[in-house]
């Protein structure tokens, strides 16, 4: 999954992360890059509103693991099970949220987990990035689900 | 400020609460209670995606703190610190959150404090709710900080 597939794919089926002019920036297996204008996401002191950066800093985390299991070839269904932000610094423009595995030696372990049980669970943090600052910070717990036979 | 006011407001001044749809059910000295409907909300699974979960909850918790410093004509700035949320439910359908002081017989003293050093932290929860059943709940901690002087 690339970028531009990744982005048509979450305008497709999350249509708040098209209200909030959410674009793709980069997928690989460290992490993704999404970013996303102020205008949307704008408050009434004409900076980020908190939900809106917790929203895009999940996407971030939830498309990682979307990318990374569909490149293991792995049928999952993601689910967040708690998240944890810390807002940092005001976003008075565009911003970026790159998410990365908060403990990547972790990531065999997760799969054969998941393997044996159909239950893993994983840990996903996500940076906000504005001004050349880091302005937000999020860790999250999703579990990977086997999918119920079809 | 009553429900119709704050519904005003939010959707003037934080674009992405008119995305989701939200409304304001109620306003009182007690708690917010916000509305939003799925279709807007909705995620590759016909659940609320659980950016859009956090969205409304941070609100909700957000509008109660500038619904009672405005009662009380206290001009400040309320900034969110940091926020915790535990999703408990998929949610298939509306939803409601419903904000209320984590620690209610902290009032006096926040006002107090803010009133002589110009800064004060508060916590606020939000509990989601459909279908009958509590679907998620947040815990966000703000800080209230006096005006720059004109």
């Amino acid at each position: 999954m690339d970028a531009r597939e990744l982005e048509a794919y979450l305008h497709a089926h999350i249509p708040l992360s098209a209200a909030m002019q959410v674009s793709a920036v980069a997928v690989d297996a460290a992490g993704v890059t999404l970013a996303a204008p102020l205008a949307p996401n704008i408050n009434h002191r004409d900076t980020v509103f908190g939900g809106s950066a917790s929203a895009v800093a999940i996407l971030a985390a939830w498309s990682l693991l979307h990318a990374r299991l569909g490149a293991e070839g792995v049928a999952a269904r993601l689910v967040i099970q708690s998240n944890a932000m810390h807002y940092l610094l005001p976003i008075a423009g565009d911003f970026t949220a790159r998410s990365a595995l908060a403990e990547p030696d972790q990531w065999p372990r997760f799969l054969r987990t998941f393997a044996r049980m159909g239950r893993a669970r994983l840990r996903v943090t996500a940076e906000l990035h504005a001004d050349g600052q880091v302005a937000a910070r999020l860790i999250g717990e999703f579990v990977a689900l086997a999918m119920a036979a079809p």
